[in-house]
C-alpha cells in the first residue's frame, strides 16, 4: 500500500528485501548505507524485525533526518517535551491528529482518552493530544473499570488492538471516536476466511458516536498518506539548506 | 543545598560561575570541556538560563552520560518509551517515584493524576507512572473541572506552581499525595517577609490523604538524593566500562 501510494504522487520508492536471518550488523550497515545516500530522504524499517534482531539499535541506527517513520527516540523526547520540535511525528498518530483537525473536532480543553500505550501509537497519540492542550486519559491493560474512564471522553482513540473490545455504550453520545485497531477475525463468509475489524463495536458505536472512522478505510490510509507528507517534508528540509 | 549533600556524601561538586552576560557558545564549549573531562561524572546546568541562550541548545550539549539532571530529550524519549532504559531519570519525578514506593503505595492498576506537564516534572512524572502501570491522567491550566478529576485518583502528583490551589475536598479519602510545589507567599511575620508552600492545602488536606509529602522538606530534599544517586551510578558506569 505504500508502494503504490509512493508511485501514484511521484516519489521513487526503493525495497531493501533482506534475508530473515540477516545479522544485526549487515542490517545496521545497509541503514547506515541509506543514511549516507544523498537521494534518499526518508528510511523505515518494517516492524517486527526477526527476533534475533534488536529493535532498538536497528531503528537508532537510522539518521533522525530520515526518520520518517518518527519513532527514534530522541523524536519521541522531542514530541514528548514542550517547546521542542521533532523532526517527524509518527504517522499513525499524526494521522490521529489530522483526522480530528479536518474534521472540526475540538481538542483543546476536550477530554481525550487513549486505549493502549504503544511506541508507534497510543503512547505518542497521548503526546500529541496533551501538547494540543486536551486533558489525557491513557487506558491499558491494567486500568480497572476502563468504561467508565471511556465514558468520559470526548475524544476516544482506540489502539489496543482488541477487536470489538469498546462497546457502544462505553461511548459517550456525540464523542469523537478514532479506531486504529486492525484486528483479524475469522469469517467463514469471505474467500479469505477472515475479514478486518477495529477496536470499536463500529456497527453500534456509530449510533452513538458524533464521529467515528471505520476499519478498514479510516486511520489506515490517513498513517500512508502522513507517511508520504514526512517523506516530502525531509525532502524540502535538505533541498532548502 | 546541593553543594552541601555532594560534600556530606564524598562527591567532589566544581562550581562553574559564568557571567550573566555569556554567549551561547562559550557555555556551550564549557560544557564540551566538562563532556570530555575524565574526572567530571555529571553535569547540571542550572535553569532557568538567561533570555538571550538557547535552553534546548544548551542541555543538548551535554553528554547523556553525563546527563545526571535526564533531560536531555534522547533520555526523555526512553523514559517515554515501552522496553526502553533512559541513562538517568530526571531527579524529582525519580524521588516522586522512590517516595510512593518507600512509603507502600501501591501504583500498577491505580488512578493516578498529575497537575501540570512541566518537562522537569509533570511530563516525566506522568511517563513514569505510566510506566509503573498506573493509569494516568495529566491536568492542566486547560483542563476543566480539575477537581473532579483529582477526585478520582489515589495518587495525586501537584505540580503546577500554584500556591495552595488543591484543596482537602479535591482529594479522595486514603490518597496518596505528593506535592511538588514550592512557592513563596508573603508572610510578614518572618524575618524573611515570606514563606514556602505547596501546591496542595496541607493543613486541612493532611486530615484526608492516606499520606502527603510536606512543602518544605518532602520532595525537595529526595531531589537532592537522587541527583547524588543519579552521579554516583554515572560514576559506576564509566568505572565499570
Amino acid at each position: 500500500m505504500k508502494r503504490k501510494a509512493c508511485a501514484e504522487v511521484g516519489i521513487k520508492s526503493v525495497d531493501v528485501d533482506l534475508p530473515e536471518d540477516v545479522s544485526e550488523a549487515d542490517l545496521i550497515s545497509k541503514v547506515h548505507q541509506l543514511n549516507s545516500d544523498p537521494d534518499v530522504h526518508g528510511i523505515l524499517v518494517q516492524l517486527p524485525l526477526p527476533k534475533h534482531i534488536n529493535e532498538e539499535n536497528v531503528l537508532s541506527a537510522i539518521s533522525i533526518d530520515k526518520d520518517v517513520d518518527g519513532f527514534h527516540p530522541l523524536n519521541i523526547g522531542k514530541l514528548a517535551m514542550k517547546g521542542r520540535e521533532p523532526l517527524f511525528l509518527p504517522c499513525t498518530p499524526k494521522g490521529c491528529l489530522e483526522l480530528l483537525k479536518r474534521s472540526g473536532v475540538k481538542i483543546k480543553g476536550q477530554r481525550a482518552v487513549v486505549v493502549g500505550r504503544s511506541n508507534i501509537v497510543g503512547l505518542p497519540v497521548s503526546l500529541l493530544l496533551l501538547k494540543a492542550d486536551a486533558t489525557v486519559t491513557t487506558v491499558h491493560s491494567h486500568t480497572k473499570d476502563p468504561e467508565a474512564i471511556i465514558r468520559e471522553a470526548d475524544i476516544v482513540i482506540a489502539a489496543a488492538g482488541q477487536a470489538c473490545m469498546i462497546k457502544s455504550d462505553w461511548i459517550k453520545p456525540g464523542a469523537a471516536v478514532i479506531d486504529v485497531g486492525t484486528n483479524a477475525v475469522s469469517d467463514p463468509s469471505r474467500k479469505s476466511g477472515y475479514r478486518l475489524v477495529g477496536d470499536v463495536d463500529y456497527a453500534e458505536a456509530c449510533k452513538v458516536a458524533g464521529c467515528i472512522t471505520p476499519v478498514p478505510g479510516g486511520v489506515g490510509p490517513m498513517t500512508v498518506a502522513m507517511l508520504l507528507r514526512n517523506t516530502l517534508d525531509g525532502a524540502k528540509r535538505v533541498i532548502g539548506q
